[in-house]
């Protein structure tokens, strides 16, 4: 499956020939989980570590001057709502939106890309329209279009969801993209990195080849915290991103709703604060975000993204993205020794700018699942399984995820106990 | 408005005469930003303060062994796997729920009352069915429905939202409900303890009045934290807690589902791990509480309710509802005194088995939101404004709210201050 269309790599920067020049022992140490264990954890495409920074803030909040945000007069309460507002500029930022008001609070990246189908698909698509996604991704991206589907089906609407493949390399098939868009196309949804394959896909260099009233997707759970997100470049219309990804706390997610799409917006779980007036004929929206929040936010989990931003810029998201391909590569150089193994779609068929952390493979003679538990025993903690992808369209794998508190160390030891196993079996 | 029925009240005890009886000084010390503050904290029912013990859950959820949850198969996964299990079994022990797997966990409690709209009322309502609800409730417990009506509305679905008033002491007027509840109402949503008026509703008395196809949904976001809850009692078929309102953290909500009820649901924003299989032609909806799970879940929130759980079931949930019923007669006696001082419907006009926490009064001559500031920059923090009932329909007023770790003398010198005020208005 060739790509023949270019697909600008946003990460692509002169990287160093070893990870370990970029982040000093002292980064490690700032991650008290791993300080303390003797395992190589090697799942932070599941979730990343905590550094303490992140840590200390959720303490604060929950030992310090408690209370409810948005709601109370107090100081206690005016301060939070401050805090909060101020972690959504950031985010906006960091992410690339243009404006605050295109940032929303969701309690994950999976609940941001349901609001998606529930805010804006539920009404906004008529019978006969589709939408582009694919069946290989997960299940957060695939699950809500399909009980969209249905739902609209209950109330006698059609849609069509229409799957694209992706290339050799697991990104995303940008011909077969174009050659299935069509007039009826509302939705192109695409993961930004893909959690299995490891690999990236943007479209900006083809939304011009798209209709014009096709709005895009991404998942950038992956990316988030991997590589530099630009939304505005991305040309995004949605965009989600999960903040345990990305060095905070879980149960706290980012949607980003470009500002062209806010007047065909509805309610996202509408409750206290959230910004609509019902009336006895309809809605009367108010502004965003306060359009799509409702309820107490997870108010520690935004503050903690808030410190989790700042730690990364303090990184660096190019000298991070650097470091996990720099990763990537030393990791399938090893693998690639080890007669019996073979890789996923991904890195291992791409160019040295490909490669984000993310590598995805099997053994021959041992099944995923029973490789994993055999790495767990020796301290190594990889993903095994379906990796939440529906019908497991992914294939079967032990994935291998890394950030910046993962060593080259790390990464031969590990490709050295692969190595051990692959002799033991054969 | 009288209230001719009976309304049994769970939290009915032997009290004693003073509150500080029950809770000594130590408990407070165990809430750190209490111990630290030189502020009264009166607004618990907005959120309540953080005890040191669910503070160090969290802190050591990020701390040790982090990771997701569901789905790694190493150890660190497995056994955070295994703990939510455990605080689920937990949950619905306390909550007085028959089965584990009635017990869903969401973002807030606002989202598990949208989690009913959504994963019910969507597709179970037919052209013509009638929802009751009280206007004067809480936005959580009218915005869902007023979003559901719309929704179903665009697609040429009618259902009715019915009004019920509420009685003089604040709670839901059951005289009215079973006069209007009739062969169409599908849906009676009531809030257990108002989180304005602070009065108690039940409506297990009224069960057998009542068409035998209405299911019974309940909003024990106050309730949760300050009487005990017994969900198979109050006959309810949903009932929603809010975990921050419960010493645990925002982020995390508990949405039961009684058995019954479970043929009838479809999967809420769903993603990974969400039991559910999408086919060409629909749902093939998997088990509960899978079904209505989706994602990466606020793992250190679960955990953090697991440990308020143990806490609250050590305090003694009738010890919790004693104190606050006692904190709520001193407070009444004391503001009584005061002229000028007028009540909002709640305990004022109740006896005294009501009262649970919870008391709004206006003083004359001063708004509530001004009454607020004063208060605050003596160091009293409450809550004014229209909280968060849609249009103000629960009127403007300063909201005065208790728990275990407020102290008869925090009650005497918050009244000698609204004394000292009314006398300088006046």
């Amino acid at each position: 499956m060739p790509c023949p269309l270019p697909g600008r790599d946003h990460s692509a920067q002169a990287r160093p020939t070893t990870a370990d020049a970029l982040f000093s022992p002292q980064v490690r140490e700032s991650f008290p989980a791993l300080a303390e264990a003797g395992e190589v954890y090697l799942d932070s495409a599941a979730t990343t570590q905590k550094p303490r920074a992140v840590i200390e803030t959720v303490r604060k909040y929950h030992a310090s001057a408690t209370a409810n945000a948005a709601r109370g007069t107090y100081p206690w309460a005016t301060a939070l709502t401050q805090q909060i507002a101020a972690v959504r500029a950031h985010t906006a930022r960091f992410v690339g939106a243009a404006h605050s008001d295109e940032i929303v609070f969701t309690g994950g990246a999976t609940a941001a890309l349901n609001a998606v189908a529930l805010c804006w698909g539920l009404t906004a698509l008529r019978d006969g329209d589709e939408i582009l996604y694919s069946p290989r991704d997960h299940a957060a991206n695939v699950h809500p279009w399909y009980l969209l589907r249905d739902t609209l089906a209950r109330f006698g609407r059609r849609i069509d969801l229409v799957p694209y493949r992706v290339t050799e390399t697991g990104a995303a098939d940008l011909t077969d993209i174009v050659a299935k868009a069509g007039p009826r196309t509302r939705l192109l949804t695409v993961t930004h990195l893909h959690h299995v394959f490891g690999s990236a896909t943007v479209l900006d260099d083809i939304r011009s080849l798209l209709p014009e009233q096709v709005l895009l997707c991404y998942d950038c759970s992956q990316s988030g915290g991997h590589i530099p997100v630009e939304v505005t470049a991305l040309a995004a219309d949605f965009a989600v991103f999960a903040a345990h990804k990305m060095f905070a706390a879980p149960g706290t997610g980012i949607l980003y709703c470009h500002r062209r799409v806010h007047p065909e917006l509805r309610p996202f779980l509408p409750g206290g604060t959230t910004d609509v007036r019902f009336t006895a004929t309809g809605i009367e929206p108010g502004g965003m975000p306060g359009l799509l929040e409702g309820g107490t936010p997870n108010i520690p989990g935004i503050l903690a993204l808030g410190t989790a931003l700042e730690l990364l810029e303090s990184y660096g998201m190019s000298a991070v993205a650097a470091h996990n391909t720099a990763l990537t590569h030393r990791l399938l150089a090893g693998l690639r020794e080890i007669g019996g193994v073979d890789f996923l779609p991904g890195p291992a068929y791409g160019g040295p700018d490909t490669g984000h952390g993310i590598v995805s493979f099997t053994l021959d003679g041992i099944s995923a699942a029973d490789l994993g538990f055999v790495l767990a025993e020796y301290g190594f903690l990889v993903r095994t399984g379906a990796h939440c992808v529906p019908g497991g369209a992914a294939g079967d794998a032990v994935r291998v995820s890394t950030q910046i508190y993962t060593g080259t160390d790390d990464i031969d030891r590990f490709t050295d106990r692969v190595r051990a196993l692959a002799e033991e079996i054969s």
